[in-house]
């Protein structure tokens, strides 16, 4: 049966094959997308995410736009990896619908107490503000939900400062929130998603379907490789945010540890880390988890087939 | 033309005293109650916001519940003040009704929303958070909203620490967002309602209207006297949620002083304080001003006429 | 008998008239002068104490240079306040001596340890590093000590930001040891200092002296007017340093109220913050008192018996 | 030639180690031991150290006792490691002398102005509190010493906190000071030390050499180890101090790394940790490095060599 999920991103070129990997493959079913201002502003994240859809005629999945900033603090975008409309380096289509009439608080809220309790996971792959909002406004999802699999953090590794991704580092206040909520959190983070390199050979492998798909995400990664290259020192651009999706798909994709992770909000150096402890065995109780080791292979190959699957589009 | 506005409280016992307030002035339009965790659970003050509109036979007034904990840490109640079910010392009529159903932060963002803009003035006695959270969820309503007058805070006074008063400590992030938020920001805080002391005269004084509300009321008091005078070391307690709605029938109740005003999220021995840049003339577009000094005669009459005015209920 | 005393200072317009008002009375015996970097560098304002001497002929009372920066970071100077040599203004005579060849964190143990107990008192009059260094250094110095009258912090005003002072703010940690020593502390702040208010009625009553020390008083005040004018929006410049040692010659020239008075050693807009908690009555082991009211003629009338009784200079 | 050390120690067990591991080395010439509180109490380290000397029968190097307590916060000690003494498990003899009459902080200062510039390295193995103090007190030490080889921190390890060391979690600001100063800083932390397990294999291969130093440093590991077993979860007890002594004794012991190296003092969860920003190559003026991979069988080696060299005493 098709795990039923929520993608919470903020499109951006990596949540945007995320959403491609999550419509491919039929062992997803993606319920709706919500978006969140984080990598460029809320208005701009929400038209990509829509133009994406366009892009490969995918006119049924409920879209619906959520925060505008973190839950505390201003927003911070991140330009400089995915330019200036978020998605720089594609010519995307103009949409041919808009968002739902409802906030994505209320939509993750209410597609969460509509359904079985333990059957929606949700995949926060941006800053977490929505996903914070709609624990505080309606505490009980937490017990219903099934999981909370989301990009962000990382243990060992930082981006946006030395021990910061960006995603938690954006929006600490709304990570704390979710990661002190007692339901099953993984943490896709930097560790693993470093791991996710688009070499040229990946590349030129997903180029090789000959779809406009994998036109569209070859674009996507010519843009990428450039951005990571000027401002992160990467010779081949790591794609974080599928690897939640890819998770979803086959558990087998990546090794996860349990270990119990905390936010940090107040520090000068370290603002954002998220802090796990590792020094003795995660308690029986534990309720977190981090991905350490990606099988890369099994990766491209779960990415290859939902362009694959995608064929022409989503109609077709 | 009376104000249109929306108390957000926690009652609390001059809470109650506020709804009363509002209830019994001509000047005030309340269109609604909201509640919040605060100085009791969310699910206590919600009992007792319609428990004292059933004493006073109000039955129309749609009173919602907002959200059970502050923005980002956990709730903290004042079991102290206020007593185990946040309104010690009174028999309470059970309700005769209950919630809406809409949630607290919708039911002010849509109330807003649906009036003109300019109409409504907001009136939060309690933690900032379900304030905080409609502004996060609809930016629109911070240019739509009249201006906030909320308890809370105080410049040269603390009660919840040396420097911090309860409603602001309890959830500091929301009031951050609530202060930096663009809009007409009044504090009432602790430099002013510790003028609003229910002396044993202002107390006769009440009584002597006679009625089951003035009775109710001064049964209040008795038991904030009380646990005022035990925890704080105050003979007389100060009346504080009243004053915000005082200062919206009558703005010659208090002086105000327009200065710069933020709030500490991050001290050891400062969080939740309101800080207040006070060496210099605020400039021009200076957003925020707190409450200085309160007209203590025409305060208490105030409430006197009010309690007056409700007589034998809101339906008579 | 007099008042034995080391004033460490940072002269620094007011420290100038620290020390003349020490110099000028009999009632205070100054054992020292020691230095740190504070208003200016520790090299400037080291310069300063030994030209202030100098102008008054003063050639016996040992100076020694203290630290160069605060306890734990850098060291930001109030060039806007005292000018570029920190003691713009005046033309100082070159010293004819120099510095002891003991660092004056060790002048300060030693001449604490080589007195009888409870005889010296610290008066502190700029960052608080050397005293913070000698506590750490030699902690059997605090039971030791008479007391420290210190320049610095405020309960309800601050200068250096909204509510924090800049002796304070410069070195919060060193003033966090000072604080929780358990000695008694004098904090002679903001609230007080801003009575000092040199008017041009002061400033004529202290030249109509006559002599060559009235007239570089006078000259370090206009600079003083002139930059309080432009900088920190004062009619009249408050002459904050000589109010510890005028406390020290006659109790009686302020009132003093004792509370728990702590240094926010981490916030993001108190930090430097001398918190005192005035909710209720200071406990009697309470070691900690602050300036609240300043007898403002008595004050200036010390000041204008130290100069006259300064007359040519000290070898007179 | 030999390298000059001052060692800056709180023993402790593996403090103890360190100092054999010196003694019994050609290349280290130890010209004092400073003692600093934080395993232990300054009063019981500094018997320690003493006693440690005169088990070994050294009764000239000078040993001078230093800070009781961090530069800011208050001293918590590691008595769950060290046991109530701060060296538990042996039976130490009485020492036959005191230490000299320098503070340790001026013996550090005094010592490195009186050698040449660059032939004096700083060893610490405690909380950096009398370093931090000696550079503040005399900046000139800084571009004088040769380097700074420490044992603390972790860059990805953590002890007394999910990610803080116990030397720099005690004495976070005096850390900060020390790896903001422009000395060379070789940080021997968690990383590296976790490496140097006193297996029972290495233990017997101690023991083995027969002499009374070597019984000494095996009993010793026994309580260290239990200490370990029962409150960090080892099965073999990590040997830290040592490894600092080990890396001047030969360079190839460990693999050590350059990269920025910060110190966070505000964190809520990370209060202590030595941050390295790992995400570019370490600028070429970069003065911090910390320490890799050890060569485990050359480390136990190098102690093998130094218990031995001891024989049955220094004065033999």
């Amino acid at each position: 049966m098709a795990r039923k999920i929520i993608l919470d991103c903020d499109p951006g070129h990596d949540d945007a094959v995320a959403i491609l990997l999550a419509l491919g493959s039929e062992k997803i079913d993606l319920l709706g997308i919500t978006t969140i201002g984080g990598n460029q502003t809320l208005h701009k994240v929400t038209y990509n995410a829509l133009a994406v859809l366009e892009e490969v005629k995918e006119r049924t999945i409920p879209v619906a736009a959520g925060c505008a900033s973190p839950l505390v603090r201003e927003l911070e975008v991140a330009a400089s990896v995915h330019g200036d409309t978020g998605l720089d380096g594609v010519d995307l289509p103009k949409p041919s619908r808009t968002v739902i009439d409802k906030h994505a608080v209320d939509f993750i809220i209410d597609t969460i107490m509509e359904h079985e309790p333990g059957t929606i996971t949700l995949v926060p792959t941006g800053p977490l503000t929505n996903i914070a909002m709609a624990v505080r406004k309606e505490p009980m999802i937490v017990e219903r939900v099934k999981e909370v699999v989301l990009m962000g953090g990382g243990v060992h590794v930082g981006n946006w400062s030395a021990v910061a991704e960006f995603n938690i580092k954006v929006d600490p206040e709304a990570a704390h929130v979710v990661f002190h909520a007692p339901w099953q959190v993984t943490m896709v983070g930097l560790d693993l998603t470093h791991q996710a390199l688009c070499t040229p050979a990946r590349q030129r492998d997903i180029e090789s379907i000959g779809t406009p798909t994998a036109k569209f995400v070859s674009q996507l990664m010519d843009f990428f490789r450039k951005a990571y290259a000027q401002n992160q020192g990467f010779v081949d651009p790591p794609v974080h945010d599928p690897c939640t999706v890819a998770y979803l798909i086959d558990p087998n994709v990546m090794t996860v540890r349990k270990a119990p992770i905390d936010v940090e909000t107040h520090g000068d150096l370290t603002l954002g880390m998220t802090v796990a402890d590792l020094r003795a065995p995660a308690p029986a109780d534990c309720h977190t988890q981090y991905a350490e080791k990606l099988d890369v292979d099994r990766f491209w190959q779960l990415i290859h087939e939902s362009i694959e699957n995608i064929g022409e589009g989503m109609e077709q």
